[in-house]
């Protein structure tokens, strides 16, 4: 068996994009608005009682733009937790006013490019721990999903393990320059999803992600072989600002 | 005649993906829910008769993310049954509540590559078996249709058909590598949709999508040639997990 | 001029796809539909009568998958006349419960590149037949709109007249082996739709079209030249099958 | 400054395409439906007077297929002018029962290529005709958008002025050819739209649309350099038509 | 690190596109339409206070055609602000009759590529006013997203920087021409929207937009290297302007 797919997985991971329907938010009484923000900051309770037991990990955030006006990020153990999620929150009476804009699935990856032979990295707890992330309080979000390119002579499945090795550890160099100022959640999608990768940043200064993804598109692995989707951005969500989004 | 055209059909398929639309859903009573959710099972009943007489096989599956709620991928003898169950479907209630969000048409194919020469496939009952197949109760579903590139140097149906039989050869050695992990029914499309073929893999480690799709992709037959179309993922549904899913 | 423009060109076509709203169906009354389903075969019966005086051909079929419920395929002398076709069912009851799906203009033609030098194929009455054609009651029709590509090496606009006459006798031979068993019916539409011709297949047995459309993708003018749009796949309608689809 | 940029612009340019709700439109009650047909009569009557003082021209046609049901095409001296018309036309009663599907904005355009040195060509009258001109009552119209490709080898922008000077030259030959038959209004709209250009043509019989696009297809100016939108073809409609369109 | 990544950053921007839905306005009384005029113009105030006190900026010009009927252009220094001027527009009643057509997120950037060594362009009040500017009250806007292409031998970011700084030297040297006509606001986006920058225009003379982008496109940088999204264009909105557009 190929090296390429030497790689590896830990949760399962679901991006849940959602537009606001602004006019059926005012249409409620004030009472009703009520019921569905209880209902919504009581999801997001429970979603830190999971994290609390280490049984998986959320992320809540605006997103600027049109495209939506917030992201769930749901980290769990099985596909089936992410799909009840998904049930549960749209039997929700907030859901009732929100529209899905786009999703993703994926699950949290690690490339086994770097992976020394002889080793179970599984046994390693700083792997398991980046495998099974709590995620981030960052300020920022920042999700887009990516391909590997395969035209012509930009064929990344058909370079040799080596050469791809090489790239991406150029690539891996750039990345620990911001260790500290980004924190990066790969999540792998083949046979998943519409892509190859859903890549998620957090940070607290916004522009580490122009900064970051514009660093790796000057590099080879990026600017011949990286083919990337649609962009999401979006601010930290906590209870008061929540509440503060949803006021009337 | 080319030997290309040397495949094998079987049941014609339809994959039906639908949303449910949860405003309608929770806006019935419990009274009309409850019609609408026996109406359902009693067409799941249905289509168990069918596949027990041996007349056709149904799977049904939830789907992770926006993309559906469900899917049911129908096997049928011909065209006019696969009409009809559409028909059949959209009159009933719980129709009302769903929003068509894709479908795909293909016929079970078995590729001709492998055929070997003075045998009448068709005679043998493994052969029959894998053209008229009763689909798994694996816990996981995987569907993408595909097309064979046709773009300047990697032009699939340029290649002589000793080149083609022997990237298949390759194709096919991985596949055999996951025997009893991943199931896989291919549908061939040309001329009935917009793909060239649909791929539906089941499992019971969803995990093991990701491992299979990416190990083909670093094949020569997909690297160079293989166009992929959007993944759905889902998990499977039986009576209890379907009304749990309805359950309000 | 260019021996490339010597097509011949008869009646104007219009495919007009419509899904059914089975939501607006079921919502009305038994009379309502009752007049609804009048109205539907009181057109199908005029254009039957326009075929008969051959001033006209109408095809009307069933559509597998969520694409469509059915297709109108008319036939008729002038653009005006198609646009009336168009306005006259929109004004019907049926209409309001039907959802236009796709569409698309082409006039009918034959290619010049077999056409022999000093004769007038338009006093040629089996010409004629096939400009202005009456179209069968196949089981099946099929559908797909495609271009000759222009990119790089692979412009087939770009070919010498040899060239592509030569080409297209290729292509031609394959088409022959399925007479009697497809009907191909080939409607020209550059400087009128979106594709540069539409292609409409008729066949009592459906697998046919995947036979015709494989090999002929194995064919250089195919393989090299040929994109394609979607397709449709469906089956015929009769007064009975009608009233069986839009029964409740 | 490049000799490329010598073009001349006159009149702005606004396709703007609608479709009719004939849901909504059946849904009114006579006295509606006269009154909302009155007004858009009186639009008509307007256009035509700010034609009669050559302060702009409008063609009103019907679009063939569901891409619309009808298009407007005003030529106005301003981009506020044509912005006017927009607005006015939204709140008209008739604009109610229609449903915007494509629109574009140019400007007219007539190419520098065949410009002699040493002239002004605003002082031509011909010129001027031709950069502001009154639209034919042609029973025909066709429309799509244009880009000059800019791929690998066939990339327009990077010839020599000379290359395309001779390019457009053979491209204008066959379009002289078509005097009396075709009459065309190029819309620049580089900067103003998505495509490079808007090509309106209006001919009595249709077919010359398919034979004039068709021949330059072979020629290399498009054959290697033409990318091309989606196309529109219609009939004229006067009042009488306009009514016949509208009557239930 | 590469040179490639100096550039400078100041307000983040936020276009928000979107269109009126006439048939909510048209049913309002004109006591709820006067309403909603004095909401957006208490808004709009609102914006320019913000703009006096130097702490942001904001344009607000109408689009012809139907891709919108206007758009906001907000410079704000975070883009919390941002998502909050998002949310109070959605909150106001204006908003109920508008209807989200587009958005793009960027940041003003001007390019590190002219950068003298030695210098902190920080402290250069020129350069700061580029990067925190009050936006021009032109007669017209022109908005676009772009990228630099990455296609076999055309891949802008496999150039060499003194490559790249050549070709932007050239494209500057066209831009300096314009100055006086247009005024261009850079939003580099890599990393924050699908585009990997957002050009916005500003003339009194709506053909200008023409003719710089056409002389650019004809620049190498362009010509080889620039792929375009959608182009907007519209017209200034002051008070009155506005409350002529939204008189019935």
């Amino acid at each position: 068996m190929s090296e390429a797919v030497h790689t590896l997985e830990g949760w399962y991971c679901l991006h849940d994009f959602r537009a606001i329907d602004w006019n059926v938010w005012k249409s409620l009484t004030a009472q009703e608005r009520n019921r569905a923000e209880d209902e919504l900051l009581s999801l997001l309770k429970q979603y830190q009682s999971t994290e609390d037991q280490k049984l998986g990990s959320t992320a809540f955030y605006s997103i600027v733009g049109q495209k939506a006006d917030f992201v769930f990020m749901h980290l769990r153990e099985t596909l089936e937790e992410l799909n009840e999620l998904e049930n549960e929150f749209n039997k929700s009476m907030f859901a009732q006013v929100t529209i899905p804009t786009y999703s993703y699935v994926s699950v949290v990856e690690l490339g086994g490019y770097m992976a020394k032979p002889g080793t179970d990295p599984m046994q390693d707890p700083d792997i398991v721990a980046r495998l099974k992330p709590i995620l981030p309080k960052a300020k920022h979000i920042c999700f887009y999903p990516m391909n590997k390119r395969r035209e012509g002579n930009d064929n990344w499945y058909m370079l040799s393990t080596e050469e791809r090795r090489s790239f991406m550890r150029g690539h891996g160099t750039i990345g620990r320059t911001y260790a500290g100022k980004v924190k990066q959640i790969i999540g792998g999608s083949i046979g998943l999803d519409d892509w190859e990768w859903g890549v998620t940043l957090f940070a607290d200064d916004a522009l580490q992600f122009k900064k970051i993804v514009t660093e790796m598109r000057f590099d080879e692995t990026s600017a011949r072989f990286g083919d990337f989707g649609d962009f999401y951005i979006g601010n930290l969500l906590d209870t008061d600002k929540t509440s503060a989004m949803l006021k009337l």
